[in-house]
């Protein structure tokens, strides 16, 4: 078994390169528009002509901002798989299934090399897609899919290839992040700043995808397979951000901690992989406590590289365009690489379940009117030992809506056991609504 | 001109990569060992054996603490070079010319590939060595030479290829890092800092690599060769951090900045290139400033891709070896590259002379005893006004060592405009040794 895939895209090649786009949103154009714009430099870089001759979107009368006159137009996105004139098919639809999963399929089984920004397509269809990939000899490459503009998936596929990572992990949603950081800085409420960034066009009027944490798993899922093995997407353990307070992020950093939206991954003794996605508390001081705004993060750790990490814009025209035309560049350069940049084909593994795994954790926990606090905190710090829980600091304050509120942070302890004692405290007549849960993750 | 290069290291290759490592010291001990650590993990992220055949250096029987056993020793590194049974030859000794210089180079003669971390070396003979590379179809692969673990190289070369850079820049040497995070944290003085450095083996007897800034110039030359185009190194602006007091870190501090080691390079109009190494004052808020003790940093801005930061250890053992075997890697996947990542042979332009490039500074100016400081501060605002030099900030305090010091941030002016004031300074009765000034970088 070879480990490079060749055709069209070869790397003795000087004939142009030619991209047949489908998806002529802002990222589709800004393609267009970089190829234009560093026509030169392209041809620099890799020795050929970059040319756009075919694209497909679903309006062709809609104004773009830009000169499609003399490309190819298809309305049927498929057609670009067939087109004898197109080299590399750029899908730029999104969604897992649908046209673009036809596309994609269509244009491997065609042996033609694919450069796609559809990360839920390459998580949701990881078996799939790389065993076509390697049946037809035809590279299918996704640096846009994860984290925007950042190399990420270079730099674990590439760049630490010789390491065997035990850890990776960061800030993988820029929307989610943006966020959080607003109500850290200005004290505002999640729904506000949710609402700010729908009206901004930050956040899609159906924000679940961003801060359910759907997008980081995505992300998360395709990284976890370069540098661990491939897993079941659907047994990733996501939980998203919406119960967070600005309380939650005041009574964090009185601890030392900031709070932000996490996905990790960790490989386990015996083969087995640790994945999940969740808002955590991380050391304030740690790099990724400072990763602010619509920025996102990547660290790996590994026992020769130690640990590295890459941050920039996760989002938007100008750096997905960008990480799109880097693996066009690759493959003009005839640098093809199997889907997780290993040889071998290995079957998705389910993750580890979370809740065995161990770690400290965050308990915010809502007292009823004229409750003593003082009091209570020494009734819950019993109760929560009775179930094994030591805890390691605990303290009371009074939230901005005026309530009183219980603030721990245990020990190490399972997420199994938290999940116990939640539904007890949640019972007690003195605690109102139900008390939060928040893993603590130490960094580096 | 064919942008790829071919030969023993083919793309469709299944046979063994064998490698012959030249100098073994901590890096060389440190592949041999990565290889065999990590021989399945190689297997399988490039679908064939990588295996070294044969080494040279200078001492046989050193215990080196690994099995070198069934290696061909050669005494002459050279003749790795042409030994037929070895694909690619690896050079870790060292040094830009004598036995390394001449190893590259009838290395490339023989169109074997090159895997070097030799920064001096790539720096200095830039020219030859692409011209040596491109005509004998052989790649030469530097990733350990700038930043050991990090990727810095992949990140400009590939990661943000399709990306036109308008700068670069970051903290390229840990040793001077460590130094002044130590003094910013300790407030111990240079000298005793370097001594423990040097003491604990981070620095060398000599530090002037380190400190005068003359490793992060290697560094900022090669990737500033990458980014824009190759530049003459003696026409790089170097100058060190020995001048630099705990006194200034605290004043600069107070000011909201970091004092930092930093090597630059812009794009300016023309073709043509700033490029320096320096001290710096960087907004203490900014990403760089929290880069701390030996690690390394470096940030690329571009139109499309935005300013992107990678971090992590920039020397050592481990991440040395790691960013050697990454170049393996790619050439055992195939990948050859050009040396800047460009087709073209571009002949090194000089530098922008660094007196015509504007910023802001800061000055320290040492007071001899029982000059009036507030009615001095007046003084030099007004002196410094008749040459054209504002000053937007100024105070005074009383240096560690009990002296009065003027602390002065100007106005954006010229380096010209500063040593042309600095020896006027330093003439007057009032003032006591040679004023200090050090530019403000201003970051994102």
């Amino acid at each position: 078994m070879t480990s490079v895939h060749h055709n069209t895209v070869s790397s003795s090649a000087t004939s142009p390169l030619r991209l047949g786009i489908a998806g002529l949103g802002t990222v589709g154009t800004g393609v267009i528009r970089l190829i234009r714009q560093h026509d030169g430099l392209l041809r620099n870089r890799t020795g050929r002509q970059i040319e756009v001759v075919a694209v497909s979107a679903r309006n062709r009368t809609r104004d773009r901002g830009i000169d499609l006159s003399g490309l190819r137009w298809h309305d049927d996105p498929t057609a670009l798989a067939n087109d004898p004139d197109v080299d590399v098919v750029v899908e730029l639809m999104g969604g897992a299934e649908g046209a673009a999963r036809t596309l994609v399929t269509e244009a491997l089984k065609a042996g033609k090399a694919v450069v796609t920004a559809n990360k839920a397509l390459v998580a949701r269809h990881a078996q799939e897609l790389a065993h076509l990939s390697h049946e037809h000899k035809a590279p299918l490459l996704f640096e846009a899919a994860v984290a925007g503009g950042i190399p990420a998936i270079k730099m674990v596929r590439e760049g630490v290839a010789a390491d065997a990572l035990t850890r990776l992990g960061g800030i993988l949603n820029g929307t989610s992040n943006f966020i959080l950081t607003e109500m850290a800085e200005t004290g505002r409420a999640f729904e506000d700043v949710l609402k700010e960034a729908q009206d901004k066009g930050y956040a899609e009027a159906d924000p679940s995808a961003d801060i359910d944490g759907w997008d980081a798993a995505h992300k998360l899922s395709i990284l976890t397979a370069i540098a661990f093995r491939p897993i079941v997407f659907d047994s990733l353990a996501v939980s998203g951000m919406r119960r967070i307070t600005t309380d939650d992020i005041h009574q964090a950093r009185k601890l030392g901690y900031a709070i932000k939206m996490l996905g990790v991954a960790r490989r386990l003794p015996e083969d087995r992989v640790e994945a999940w996605v969740q808002p955590c508390l991380i050391p304030a001081r740690s790099g990724l406590a400072q990763v602010n705004g619509v920025y996102n993060a990547l660290t790996t750790e590994g026992p020769f590289s130690g640990p590295i990490t890459i941050s920039g814009q996760g989002a938007g025209e100008g750096p997905t365009a960008d990480a799109v035309m880097a693996d066009v560049i690759d493959l003009a350069r005839g640098h093809g690489l199997p889907l997780w940049g290993r040889v071998d084909e290995q079957a998705p593994i389910p993750c580890e379940p979370v809740g065995n795994l161990a770690s400290r954790f965050y308990l915010r926990i809502t007292l009823t009117n004229n409750v003593n606090a003082e009091t209570t905190l020494g009734e819950l710090r019993t109760i929560l030992g009775n179930e094994d829980i030591a805890v390691e600091q605990g303290h009371h304050h009074t939230s901005q809506g005026g309530a009183t509120q219980i603030i721990l942070l245990t020990k190490p302890v399972t997420l199994n056991d938290i999940d116990r004692i939640l539904p007890i405290l949640e019972e007690m007549p003195i605690v109102q609504g139900t008390p939060l849960a928040l893993k603590v993750e130490d960094l580096p």
